[in-house]
């Protein structure tokens, strides 16, 4: 077996998602695996550095994976042909800087999202990877969600027809910490600390829009607080000053309208934490995380408007769940395994620093329609 | 027993609506049980004229269900003293003439909605109705139905805490005549005929809205027309004119977001064909036609975003249903006998022809944001 | 990461519920969590030492758990620094001489419930410890059982509106040994051995009724012993002479009325083997050890009393079981943490002897009134 | 077939229970069958004659039903030998002035209860139905409903062994009149106007426990009055002056004790209105008002106590549902048809109005009881 031995500086993955899903469930997973096939005779063997800015975490951290390799320098790792690859899961706030050193060390980069924290930003990073010509991505992990590969299977066999709409709902009930202690970090609620439901989920939904159904042309978006105070995790009572909901709409290039909610003030009454669900002139389907359900146009019922008697139909009985024909692996490993065939076989990786840049466009431009109380045309990148 | 005896002019009840929904299950239901009951000794027993323009429709009808009178002379009837009331159910754009001559003519009037096609002739109707002193109303059935009774009965006994945010889900799927016919009358589809799912449902949602909630501040809309072609009741293929979907999103005084969709072209996978989620500090719920479901703060699930395992949470396991503590009486029949009790006892009314403006004030503001693409304040009614 | 290490005295856990709640679910789960975390920087590590009269016991214990320290030298434990604090778990007639001694000898005193056989004991140790300001507290577990937990989150939340009544049933079928061995011990059915279920329970209702519900003003309690004969351990038949059932009624100083069952001789039809019923103006809640199930007032349904055809509504099924929105720890190690943290940190621990006394009172007041036959009033204590 | 015809003054039947389970589902029901049959070739025919106050609503109550006697003269009707049965339904503070009469004319009198407002007064009712020699009896339907009739045949055939206690249960949430009207009348709640559910329930808990185990030896009785304040039919809040809660403990001669919970203020979490748990040495049965589950020694779980998982066992699964063998008939016709034998056949009939004296005795004593906070002895009726 041959092995493509190729060196990953991953920084910043001491925080909880970038310790679950990319060094825990993506890099030690596929290690694990003994690398990744990419013919019958060659893997790939990934050898994963941690970097940080705390040594103490970093020793705990890689002892805990059973990694040897971990530093607080950075700049030497960069210089360091052994890790041709950069991997980015920093706090928003450092990230560009450190992604422009590594293209500049000519490493392929992946970052996590959002790409920057303004959209000129983002751009810069694109400019200079494209002019560097390294190899870049953008983590995009719920295009590889179980639930949205099936509906992007239903999209693909043209299941539905012609797309008529899409209705996005997120979200889940975030205690405010006074009855019980809240389930997200309090810098979430704080804009100044870059805290913000739309800055959040927008790049989300830059992605899943453009990649399953189109292009978007326009959009309108009203942001709320509806929980004005909470307590955070030391127990102090706050103000809060960001948006904790934001309802948006969406129009895009083929006339689909998409109708998007997301809050975490609202309690779930339906399948999922998110769910898609798409209407099509021959069915529909209701995508959640990791299911997806759907109704055939053969399927569909005939209401008759009769309040005076209780529904004869189920409304939920007309509807079935798609069958699982293949294992699902997890969301975030998937693309980095997409990524790694990128830098060593040159296969094709779409979800690159221009589609990161327009997630941070997209956040950008809801903010805007929210200020003007008006819609907004989304314009393209200016690179 | 003392007897109320009243005659009521019914004009247009020959339609769908009007002859279910108006005779058989409020007025002639109302007679059969004997007249309403106003105190232990004394009925209102209602005498109903049926008015049209088709005489053999209206003989029909009128044997069909008992009655023995019924004209085509609308103006002989509002000179008869023996009708003090008179309702018009007919197509809208005859309502405005025919109500104008019933006030003058000094009756009570009672109209289903919309009851104008513009703002302008709403409002002509109040001042005429308020200069001549007439008691009148307008049909408000959605606030009489089992499922927004227990709505509002949660909202009384303060069940919510501090309402945050409503969403409003109304439609299903409206064939296009093609595979099957189209459930619904073709003139809904067609601009020029007086179709337009705006101006249909955002009647109801203003009062429905003013009602449960409280007063609306402002509004954005964005219509679609869906679906292109559809069939007609005689079997031929026509372009579709009218907005047959909308998606809306109103601002109140007290902050409440109310994001409400309403649509002909969508299969439904929620409890009902309208369904109102609430959410509030205190808990929330989910009210369709008949039933209600909430969650209560100490019943909300603590999801943890883990999309690598099947979510342990049934999301629908943590509702519970309303009981129906009390027996449900037809939603018209309701407002029905409010509005003879209105008339003969002088009981309040809060149902008249200003907020039926109201309704129109809504659309017509409504189809100005799609046009203008912005968001649009509700000015007071200027009467 | 700082270790603070406190040496701890156990004495008396060779028995059931010592071993394997006070020993093995509560001290070495601590110990095999790496020690209770104070900070992010630091624990606290209990170095138990086992002390009882049985050193055959005490090696074989110590040996099951990983442990080395025993002794049966009491006295040369307490006179050993290394050991600030003590435990006790013996049987109730030996625990006053054995804490006093602890308390002279300047430890911090934790004890299991009852502290002492009479009210005159107990308020001795509340003298001495507070005289000697050593920090004192008693096993008080029910408290910390999720079914209650969920109670007091109910209560903190002000679901129930004003608290009108409480029904608490305890109790299950005890075999007499005839026809299946008994399974409970032989003395718990002895008077003259300390048995008796008011002694017994009555403890835990003092404790559960200030802390969830507020002070109790007086009571009223008739014991009976249901069951006259039962065969012992060696298979002996003897006569009971102790109660095994409890009938006890309970006035708040809120006025909130509390009407407790407690029996060894019923058979158990409800939720758990304890249920708390909690009716308030708002809603219900039955809680039981683990779970809790809540009916609001819009759920409670509207009972016709018509014996004549199967009730139409089924009572258990308006009713919705609360979630688990955290994870539950053992109740013992939990309160064990907490009194750890008090020695260690000087954190707050309210549940001392004092409070310990007072379910001593309690079960001394029960006995009173089942005596006298009436109600008696609850004095405030006199230390 | 020889038909006996017994004519019957029915006085007070205008009322709802009156009217529907004396006259409509008791006498007219016997009738419609044809009457009683007491023999192959004999049956009774009951003919009723209504009496009242109010003779237009007896003209209405008496078409109604196709009868054609009525009247408003009780003293005609007394003196009429073709009426020898006396029936009495009015409000209690009449009761007795109308069977005495019935009884100094010689008339077989058959009354609800209570029989009285007072001990006293029953006594009276006693001593001279038991001089002048007349028949006599009380309603006491409760021991004809279908669960209590099952409880009857597993105490007569010894299923559960020596009888320990009994849990009985009675109550619902009756609302204030506020959310949603109340569902009892308001007089129920004012002391001034005979209400108390003490007054109400002891009467059926005297006949239910002498009938089923045995006479009452002493109780303890704490009232309580939880909700302070309702609503009442015409929509004015008034303060309520009477118990609506009674916390009951009776001591049998047997030593069996039991323990009844009444209240109007409880939700239900139980299987019926009204339960009663009885244990036993040999086997345990809750009854409802026409269930009743059981529970057998051999059927009977062995609960360990272990609060750190959830329960191994359903507590409910354990019990088993009796079969109905038998067609079980209205409970209030079962007793007329006893007493209708009684008086033509002279068949015994146990509920004479001694025991329906039993009845007041009893809640007396516990308003006694509740007063001066002790148990008191209940005394021998003195005749």
């Amino acid at each position: 077996m041959k092995e493509h031995k190729i060196g990953i500086i991953m920084n910043g993955v001491t925080g909880r998602m970038g310790t679950n899903q990319h060094l825990a469930r993506s890099m030690m997973a596929i290690i694990k695996e003994g690398g990744l096939k990419i013919s019958p005779g060659e893997v790939i063997v990934p050898q994963p550095i941690l970097v940080g800015r705390n040594e103490h975490k970093l020793r705990a951290l890689a002892a805990e994976h059973g990694l040897t390799r971990y530093t607080t320098d950075l700049d030497a790792c960069l210089s360091d042909p052994a890790y041709p690859v950069y991997f980015d899961a920093q706090l928003t706030n450092l990230r560009v800087e450190a992604v422009r050193k590594a293209i500049a060390a000519g490493k392929a980069v992946y970052c996590e999202k959002p790409v920057a924290d303004t959209l000129a930003d983002a751009l810069t990073l694109c400019r200079e990877a494209e002019a560097a010509q390294v190899k870049n991505g953008v983590v995009q992990d719920k295009l590889f969600l179980p639930g949205l590969l099936k509906l992007k299977y239903l999209l693909d066999t043209n299941f539905f027809g012609r797309v008529l709409s899409v209705r996005g709902e997120f979200g889940y009930w975030v205690f405010d910490g006074k009855s019980q202690p809240c389930q997200r970090p309090s810098w979430n609620y704080k804009k100044e600390e870059g805290g913000s439901i739309i800055v959040d989920m927008f790049c989300h939904w830059r992605y899943v829009i453009d990649n399953l159904f189109g292009p978007i042309k326009s959009l309108s978006c009203l942001g709320a607080r509806h929980i004005d105070r909470r307590v955070d995790e030391t127990g102090q009572e706050y103000a809060c000053t960001a948006d904790d909901a934001a309802y948006g709409t969406f129009e895009l290039a083929s006339g689909v309208i998409c109708h998007f909610n997301s809050s975490w003030a609202v309690r779930v009454r339906r399948d999922d934490l998110l769910t898609l669900q798409v209407d099509g002139t021959q069915g529909s389907a209701v995508a959640g995380l990791r299911d997806c359900v759907i109704q055939h146009d053969s399927m569909t019922p005939r209401p008759v408007w009769n309040p005076d008697v209780d529904s004869p139909i189920d409304f939920y009985a007309g509807w079935t769940r798609m069958p699982n024909n293949k294992i699902y692996d997890n969301a975030f490993k998937v693309q980095w395994e997409l990524f790694l065939k990128h830098v060593v076989c040159d296969t094709p990786f779409p979800w690159n620093l221009r589609e990161g840049a327009k997630g941070v466009q997209l956040a950008e431009l809801a903010l805007q329609s929210w200020a003007n109380r008006r819609w907004v045309e989304v314009p393209p990148l200016e690179i």
